[in-house]
């Protein structure tokens, strides 16, 4: 099939073609870009909410019912979900793509979700891409949530213009260590399961972080402090609150503000994809790895190692002050 | 201070030399393997033991007990801490330095937290280093010890000779999505808190896990099973089998099995180094960053701009089949 096929059947709403293209991206297969060239993606025109917190604390389920809520707004979602931490598929995920699924039927929602493929670092270049495929087939609202509390879920998040973090009372330990790392990254707390006991203590106590975040360094009184939302994912009561405070901060992040930070993501991004072709043609194409074997088997120390393999590839002498390992 | 005194003063057992060439480790110092090198650190003598698990398992505990329990066997310890998540300093390690610090009069014990200075996979490199400077200051054991549960903290055990996973009844959802991840990675696994309700179900699970696994594939005969051991590191109760069922893996893996694993982890080593000084390379002296930006700024679409980075840097032309974002 000639690759202008695959952009029109996009640009149609074929949702396998929409499947491949992302397939492409993970695989950085070079069909990848030639097909976003020629579909020149629209700057702007989709909206990109990241959605991360603890397992077990309801994120499909509220991913499900914005995706929902927003389809009564008529806008088009597409839903990734993905997984970076582990480099084994998943049966969380697997969980969730069941429970997503009843939405599927809807020609105005698109599901897709991605597993680590190892690739150290390579999951939030892929899953940038794929959001860009999303954009680029015509959806207004993609819903990108991560499954996890790492680095490596952030670094996905991040990419989006609105980060949801998603808790729930009585996680635990586990939101006491991820505490700090939270308020660095959410534009809206959501507390989820806000029936349950624990729940308004959570609000308060977040609400309270919040505000300490905020006052601590010198305070930017035009600045963005994270709301903290209490909702019930399982009922869909307070979604809509949600929802608006998605918004707000879109509003808030229009003009100026929004071009910055999406100027600062895409660099990270190309970042990452040089870093990413780098390591594939030095290591995969270019074998420097049995060069660096051989080198050790040979009895060269470690850290002269490292600097041979640098020094071949710069084509360079070394410097004074370049790291040494 | 001319560097053949840092290298003596260590030898000496000077702990302040020690916890100096570890920051040049960490800060990517040229200074450290020039050091090292002056050291020739002997081949073997340090046996590396990691320690992971979900935030409160208890693993600082642990590490302070099976410390103890080394130390009335005359042996020496470099106990490393290590936090890879989070580029925020974190209040759960600061606790752990405080819990630990019991240990910190007796000259046989050595103890250093690392926390990551935020650079992507440059922790591993780091905590390879801090290690090889602790083996090259004659330690004869070093427990790895990092906080957290993800990829990363995966990462930087991974370099030890034995990996311990440290759970404990009762965290609930973290343990189930953390489980396959767990076995991948386990030479002993242990169950802490032995006296918690659910303790006991928590062994049989595991030890199930543990032996779905190992008939699941081909089965190695002789290959290594990881042993379920509880114990109570908060008592003491225990702690004796741990040590046990390291040096047990310790005996299995001793030989060519040894030679083979830390050859290939030694490769992996070298292969971070290697990434970690060409990202400095390029986008911070040769600034790379600029260069993306400007091509950005002028509407090149970023997967264009990753194109033109990548051959001005390897100097080839584009390749069919070069992953491409």
């Amino acid at each position: 099939m000639p690759q202008a096929s695959l952009s029109q059947r996009l640009l149609q709403g074929d949702k396998f073609a929409l499947a491949r293209l992302i397939s492409w991206a993970e695989n950085g297969d070079a069909r990848f870009a030639a097909t976003l060239r020629e579909l020149a993606p629209r700057a702007e025109a989709c909206w990109r909410t990241g959605i991360t917190g603890p397992p077990g604390a309801g994120k499909s389920t509220l991913v499900n019912q914005l995706a929902k809520e927003l389809r009564t707004l008529q806008r088009s979602v597409g839903i990734l979900a993905v997984d970076p931490s582990s480099p084994f598929s998943g049966g969380a995920l697997l969980g969730d793509r069941i429970r997503m699924e009843e939405r599927t039927t809807d020609p105005g929602v698109f599901i897709r979700s991605m597993a680590s493929r190892g690739a150290h670092g390579g999951m939030s270049r892929a899953a940038v891409d794929a959001c860009d495929a999303i954009e680029a087939a015509g959806y207004g609202e993609i819903l990108l949530e991560t499954v996890g509390v790492g680095q490596a879920e952030y670094d996905v998040v991040g990419a989006a213009d609105t980060v949801l973090v998603v808790l729930c009372p009585g996680a635990g330990d586990g939101i006491q260590a991820m505490k700090a790392g939270i308020l660095e990254v959410a534009d809206v707390l959501v507390v989820n399961k806000s029936d349950l006991p624990g729940a308004d203590r959570m609000v308060v106590d977040l609400e309270e972080a919040v505000h300490i975040r905020a006052t601590g360094g010198a305070r930017d009184p035009e600045g963005w402090s994270a709301p903290v939302v209490p909702c019930s994912a399982g009922t869909g009561e307070d979604i809509d609150e949600v929802l608006r405070q998605i918004e707000k901060h879109r509003a808030w992040l229009a003009g100026e503000r929004l071009v910055r930070a999406r100027r600062e993501k895409r660099l990270q991004h190309v970042r990452r994809a040089v870093e990413e072709q780098l390591a594939q043609e030095l290591w995969v194409n270019r074998g420097l790895g049995d060069r660096a074997s051989a080198l050790l088997e040979s009895g060269t120390a470690p850290y002269d190692v490292v600097e041979t393999l640098v020094s071949s590839i710069l084509g360079a002498p070394k410097r004074d002050g370049v790291k040494s390992a």
